[in-house]
């Protein structure tokens, strides 16, 4: 790993390099490296904690300006109980995860002696570009190496001393390893941004962690492709046969237990024969402080049904294509379960999307016909992670339609190669005239 | 199918409507639609071929007045021999295949009662923009159908007639099936390509099948992801184990077998110690008329063995990063196989390399090393094709690095999405905390 000064252009030209040396490294190298990050950095937490409380003074100082939002203040806090062991908690989960290079997926037999392979391989080069937390860097700096991608980290400057710290210790401890330094970049560099997208004859992929605004100003900045989410609206269907308590429980953890996060609900559909069921639900909503952003038909139930409540209110159209990222819930009343798949398909952000009902049929209809990463049937939205669905850990959760979609654990980092291997055999031999043989194309066990 | 006089931001938006009910149809409603567009096309032969008869009068007349390439007459030819009879079976072809929807590629328990599934589904909206050739309608057309996917289809000037006549067929033909009307778009208009370039909020991925220049044009004008592949820079490398009769008779097959196609070898790595084998190489060549542009060792080697030929030249630089789609063919002399593989990693174009070698060790290391799409070893760089390599047919050869990568079959057009399947649990009963539900996570059977 090099902590560089360097101009981005070099910085791409050398991880490009190193990815190559990287890709053909064994699992156990690759494991080895992730150990001694891991055991470096247990050994440097006062003086990282010590960086990190240098950032967190000038951001205070920042928020107190108000020049800088608390939340990320917060975010920036590696000494929060629990946080520095989670991140190397999660190096070792990453170290244990099985490899994901060089999995065979695909083996047919195109003739005797002609057996082709498609084999995993790593994507290249990534860039991460993130915003404040500096934990980010351990868990991609783990990633990328356990995937045997090249990775360029570019971070906030509200994290600079942090990133400082914990850089020059995976730096040093990598050293020792067989990952090239070359393979991990870190930028310090500023306003370099601009630069680094301009890369792609270096950087196969851009992964922006960090606010709507920075993902849209990569996505529009970039031939690179970016993998990643702008936005998350993800909308709850509350169908007639739903079951109360149920329906409840998970929009109230839909909504309420991280309103800042992207697998957060900002929609509730409620189909007009299951409006009964929603005095309740809001009852519970409005008790954890949700404000409801009301169309006529739910505002006249909920108006009639519970004591008058400010946080009760008339919506606006543009509520229902807003990701508020906050206490705030868009409700409208649908006529049926297909208009709710329209309603999504059109107005939310292909992220995640769920139905409450009894009816496995409806069910079946509505997550076969909604057009997102995530389609659940009585689970909350905020399942929609990697490390609740068992991927370990995540670089993002993607809206793509192409690559991967959802939570991105390992897997979304690897491509593939079509190793063929030959005799002799040519193209021209084979063919429908008569003198020519005919191909076998004989599926192979993997 | 329609075909469109449409603005392309109505073309766009009714294929991503389309697109939500082509999603849901049944495997057989899909292998339905590809018969009646067989069925009708066989009824239709004598009506296309005038038409086509008329877009070749105009363009043999634009290439007597040298305004248009003989090579893309010859493309424009659906009378070819046999060229008819093949765009028919590749309808029937690709109804035979798999169904790619709705495949589960994970099953994951994360709890009881709460089990993930990864489907397969189709990406959406594709846009198909193609140069001459007529037939592509046909064959995107039935790729599009059978993996569930809505297409724009935006053709040549010079294939008109022909796309209009096809495409009349294919669209009364689609009228009586389950497919959408607006699923299948044709868009006549002119100049609308960079119009549908800018629809990134309804159209998923641009397939661009054509030259370099609509290639680098389509990448460098979209914020669509765009699947495909500009230059193919194949190259060959000869190591000193090869044998000599199985060298010879795979590079004449990579070079001379269809030189303007994207797999034929554009150069020729020779490792010193392997010089001797090359004279014997480089006559089979220029009895193919083949030109050959080397360096200065080997050009000295074949001004020593060979008789003078005005068609063994001395390369320049350039020639090593040119895809020359002709008979000629640069050839540099290396000194082992790491650099053979530096070379290709430098100035290929990760589209398809081949090492002629009996070493199996070398060439395992080779086909690690090599950061392309196709690592082959004894074989030709032209086996790198949808039809040869088993997938049926293809949308094109992919050097992208995320996503489908070499020959893309329906495999290529398909992403996935996560289905969750509960009975109500939340997030915030899962966790450390002692009273607190932890994670199954436990792989289930596919």
């Amino acid at each position: 790993m090099s902590l560089s000064n360097a101009q981005p252009v070099d910085a791409g030209k050398a991880a490009k390099i190193a990815s190559h040396t990287l890709a053909t490294l064994s699992s156990s190298a690759r494991n080895d490296a992730l150990t001694a990050i891991h055991s470096a950095l247990s050994q440097s937490k006062d003086e990282i904690l010590a960086a990190n409380a240098r950032d967190l003074t000038a951001a205070r100082q920042a928020a107190e300006d108000g020049s800088l939002s608390a939340s990320i203040v917060s975010r920036l806090d590696l000494g929060k109980p629990g946080k520095w062991e989670d991140m190397l908690k999660g190096i070792l989960d990453v170290r244990g995860l099985d490899d994901p290079v060089g999995k065979v997926t695909l083996r047919t037999r195109l003739d005797d002696g002609l057996d082709l392979e498609r084999v995993t391989c790593p994507i290249g080069v990534l860039l991460i570009i993130f915003e404040a937390r500096p934990e980010v860097i351990a868990n991609i700096a783990a990633l990328a190496i356990k995937s045997g991608n090249a990775a360029i980290l570019k971070g906030g400057k509200e994290s600079t001393e942090s990133f400082v710290a914990i850089s020059t210790v995976i730096s040093s401890a990598l050293s020792s390893t067989a990952v090239p330094n070359d393979a991990i970049q870190l930028i310090k560099t500023r306003d370099v941004i601009p630069q680094l997208l301009a890369l792609d004859q270096y950087i196969d992929l851009v992964i922006p962690r960090g606010s709507n605004e920075l993902v849209r100003f990569v996505k529009s900045s970039t031939k690179i492709p970016v993998l990643g989410h702008a936005d998350g609206i993800c909308s709850i269907f509350l169908e007639q046969s739903a079951d109360q308590e149920l329906a409840t429980r998970v929009i109230v953890d839909s909504k309420t237990t991280y309103p800042a996060a992207c697998n957060s609900a900002e929609t509730l559909l409620v189909e007009s024969a299951a409006l009964g069921l929603l005095p309740k639900v809001a009852e519970a909503l409005l008790a954890k402080g949700v404000v409801l952003r009301c169309d006529e038909e739910s505002k006249k139930v909920l108006d009639e049904k519970l004591p008058a409540n400010e946080s009760i209110q008339a919506s606006e159209p543009v509520d229902y294509d807003t990701e508020h990222l906050s206490l705030k819930l868009a409700i409208k009343t649908v006529d049926s379960t297909e208009a709710a798949i329209t309603h999504i398909n059109t107005h939310g952000s292909h992220h995640t999307d769920a139905i409450l009902t009894s009816s496995s049929e409806l069910a079946e209809r509505f997550m076969a016909a909604v057009d997102s990463a995530g389609v659940f049937w009585n689970t909350s939205t905020r399942m929609a992670d990697g490390t609740r669905v068992g991927f370990g850990t995540e670089v993002g959760v993607s809206t793509n339609k192409i690559h991967a979609r959802g939570p991105v654990g390992l897997e979304g980092l690897m491509i593939y190669k079509y190793k063929l291997r030959g005799q002799g055999q040519i193209t021209a031999e084979y063919g429908e005239g008569e003198s020519q043989k005919k191909w076998k194309h004989e599926q192979l066990p993997i």
